[in-house]
């Protein structure tokens, strides 16, 4: 039987996890059944999420199981089709990451839609983190004209989407990131105002920043930045929640200072996932596309090439050493 | 010039407020002006909320001035009247309390609908804590047949309404509330189930009465309860927080373990206030009144007797000392 070389987690990390807690190994690709298809990995997805698949936790995926292959986002070409469905050469999304090569049932796996676009893309800005932008921002937070919108971790993928998307619509935004260089790109992206959280206090920022208060908080990141967003916010404020990286690895541990002005400041907070929404999705590549070939919305990585590398790239997202979205090339 | 008594805010509380932060005074009634009316209280409320006024922080309502009569809910009757709106001898509710007689312009006042209850209700079921529980629950939450609702406070002013208008509309409920006498009232109110929180950790008898979770969670309290319904969330869950009294007079202290289960259970969390809906109150007075007549919503009151009691009656609300609305009757 064919292997392939497939990433698997050989135990439960307890907090930040290290490199120890990964294994590569062969594993069997099995054979293709009627309906099958084969598809070779170009370009594999680390994302903050996954760290929460590895607790062993009933959350909104399955934890990893130990000893098996792990899963993620990822990009690759058909090489052998059973399916009517797929030609071979096909490029195609799927969520068998973290191996070179995949077999399995048709309906696992997207074809991608007819757009002019570099491949890795498809985990990117018309992945998971530019729909999870997209639709956070308007259709759970319903974003519109004059709006002030504050995003955290604004220099990564999610973030990143989100300052451009903001802007696109014409809001005013105000990014966060960690660093000089982090903040200019936040700028040149298009943000109104950028915030360095490692040069000062988030909130002291954002009060100079958005003088008048933020409508839209789209939150990645909980802690500190939520905070100052409760204190911060306007009347009938909006804030979609989508993730909390503070909180991945060290489990909670802020109290929440200014969390009761969700009453006087009528705020709504509201946890999704960009999968809530599949049945629009025709809207987000149709808006999406748009914006990235008229230029609206660009998009940057940072690349770690070789499956080798996959363990420290994730590692990486949580030291914050991404700008953009963070991939590995097979 | 008459006078009339009323309670003043001599100092602003730090922490938990004792009766010195509090000054019954003689204190000038204006002459009526054409279009006025003047009034004498007969029943005055106390509530929670009125905590936060006392600090000098803008929020919903503005602070009490030093120096300056205190307001709040009051029942009263026309004794005097300037206005082609109001006869003598009419029952008005209005927001000149912490006093004996109140004197203003007529809109300062509202009549009381044609409803066959006792006067104090207007403070309560058919006041501000039970619109505040209509409200949240059905347009807030929007409580909806199948729906599991959890409901902290429940033997307070505003929790016992909850319960109440949840068994009227069919719902499950379980309530919690501090010590046997005021759970065995919860029971006999038509909760399914009633948490003690002083007998054990809220979540672990959460679990026991909820086991398949929650779909609801009426906020009046914040902290543990809070970071419980966090835990117990199901799918598209519904948080409507009108309070957090735990909070009101230490501050916010607690760490919220289960705060990222917005994301995975696709929680709203959301802040209101009755008087968002004052355009809807036709509605609440249909509802409420004809479930008071059949007798689906109760009341129970805990009254003092006496202007000079009224500090006493407030703090006791943050000792837990109230079965239903607490009341000062003049």
């Amino acid at each position: 039987m064919p292997t392939t070389r497939a990433w698997h987690l050989k135990s439960r990390p307890t907090g930040l996890p290290t490199v120890d807690n990964f294994e590569l190994k062969e594993t069997p690709l099995p054979g293709l059944e009627e309906g099958w298809i084969r598809v070779e990995n170009e370009w594999l997805s680390v994302d903050p999420y996954m760290r929460g698949r590895m607790n062993d936790v009933k959350s909104y995926t399955a934890p990893f199981a130990l000893g098996e292959p792990m899963q993620g986002g990822a990009v690759g070409k058909v090489v052998e089709s059973r399916s009517p469905d797929f030609a071979v050469g096909e490029t195609v999304v799927h969520m068998l990451g973290w191996r070179e090569a995949a077999a399995g049932p048709a309906q696992a796996f997207n074809k991608v839609p007819n757009l002019p676009v570099d491949d890795h893309q498809w985990l990117g800005n018309l992945g998971l983190t530019g729909a999870t932008a997209y639709f956070g921002l308007l259709h759970v937070a319903e974003a519109k004209a004059g709006d002030i919108v504050f995003v955290s971790a604004a220099a990564g993928a999610v973030g990143s989407a989100v300052v451009q998307i903001a802007k696109a619509k014409g809001l005013t935004v105000i990014g966060s990131a960690g660093g000089a260089e982090k903040c200019a790109w936040v700028r040149e992206l298009g943000a109104d105002a950028a915030i360095d959280y490692k040069a000062g206090p988030v909130l002291k920022q954002l009060m100079v920043a958005a003088p008048d208060g933020i409508d839209v908080y789209f939150d990645n990141v909980g802690g500190d930045h939520l905070d100052a967003a409760f204190a911060a916010a306007r009347l009938n404020a909006r804030f979609p929640i989508c993730g909390m990286i503070e909180d991945y690895n060290k489990g909670p541990s802020h109290v929440f200072r200014y969390m009761m002005r969700i009453i006087a400041a009528r705020i709504t907070v509201k946890g999704f996932l960009y999968f809530d929404f599949l049945a629009r999705m025709p809207d987000f590549y149709r808006d999406m596309g748009g914006w990235i070939e008229g230029g609206q919305v660009r998009s940057r990585e940072t690349i770690r090439d070789g499956i080798e590398n996959m363990p420290e790239a994730f590692l990486d997202l949580f030291r914050g050493a991404n700008i953009g979205k963070m991939l590995v090339r097979v």
